[in-house]
């Protein structure tokens, strides 16, 4: 494509500032002893579900947490998220296909982080362009659920590669969907080897305690370095 | 954000000549009697499985279709519609979060389309990004799967509102989906009032005669008009 280099140079550009910015972040979350973590997937694959749950099972073991989340429009992702209990922010981009370091900066503003362990950030639904932007996290988690069919690590690999931990969601559906368990673990094991994988469902809580320990241990590694 | 403006500024120019494009190729289409849909959609929303039936279902009534399809990698969805025995051709974008009218009018070259009825274009799997680049197609269509949440019309407005049809996928999951049909269909009419809105299932078959139809009317008012 013609068009594409000139596009690139200034997305470069800013690409550049958002890492100064995401560096900087990340230097103060981890400086708190707090583990950041940064939720990317498609549209529809249980984001909100699953932060819900895990919102709610730490606030249930006095683990303090947040969370921001993002969506081109509407707060129905807030307000679901706010009835776990733990201090909810909605970040709306009007059109932005992802979020930046710097839109996640402004709505931190005011925010006592100190007292915190976790801080969640559900990226907007989409498999490609939030790959890039970098928002300080310590953790990138990629969701992927049995809905979507086993080969989107290969299709949307950027993404797939860029996260630390996969987690496939709607567990409860693998049956109804034929969804291949295998299959899909090659998939990431090809895109991502050596790939952490857990397998979820929000709705009947199966492997929720096992991402706690993930978590857990993360965090744990993240106040000991 | 500090950084939208100078990215629109280019996009702006980018998408100028991606429209100018466009409607040169919209001419040429109609010219010829070619239906041309661009099909959008979520990544996993069942766009191959859906398109599959469709061109298999046309070919069995005689009716000569063709398909180009985007993604970033693999060309495992060409060789999946290449199954129905129309001719298909895979675009990968390596990266890019959409297809742009001139990857379309690189990968139709040396095609012979004057034998055509309809050609389908499989967009990127994304609900933000090709909402904005015209293909050239006379009709568009948003798919939607019952698995997805019935709140996405909301959540991604633009590219519910620049669909002429909306189709819901996997209704043979509805209800181990707990899906909520009224709502969904209450979601997409907020957005597009009197959207065109069809419930289909690739798997038994449900709703694709319906839609069939729905492009023989099309078609016909392409050809008549």
């Amino acid at each position: 494509m013609k068009t594409t280099p000139r596009i690139l140079e200034v997305r470069t550009r800013i690409l550049k500032k958002n890492d100064e910015i995401a560096r900087a972040m990340r230097r103060d979350f981890e400086r708190l002893g707090l583990l950041v973590v940064n939720i990317v997937s498609s549209p529809g694959t249980g984001k909100t579900a699953f932060l819900k749950e895990t919102l709610a099972r730490l606030a249930a073991r006095g683990e303090p947490s947040a969370a921001v989340v993002g969506d081109l429009e509407t707060d129905n992702d807030a307000r679901r998220l706010a009835e776990s209990g733990v201090p909810v922010r909605q970040i709306n981009t009007h059109g932005l296909c992802h979020l930046e370091a710097e839109m996640v900066a402004e709505h931190l503003a005011g925010w006592d982080l100190a007292g915190l362990r976790y801080l969640f950030i559900e990226n907007v639904g989409n498999l490609v362009c939030p790959t890039s932007w970098d928002l300080g996290e310590s953790l990138r988690v990629a969701l992927l659920s049995v809905t979507e069919g086993e080969d989107k690590p290969l299709k949307y690999p950027g993404l797939f590669n860029t996260a630390d931990v996969a987690v496939i969601t709607k567990i409860d559906l693998a049956e109804a969907c034929e969804f291949d368990r295998d299959l899909a673990r090659a998939n990431l094991e090809a895109i991502r080897p050596g790939m952490r994988i857990l397998e979820t469902s929000a709705k009947t809580g199966h492997g929720l305690e096992a991402w706690l320990g993930e978590l857990a241990g993360r965090r744990a590694r993240l106040t000991a370095g």
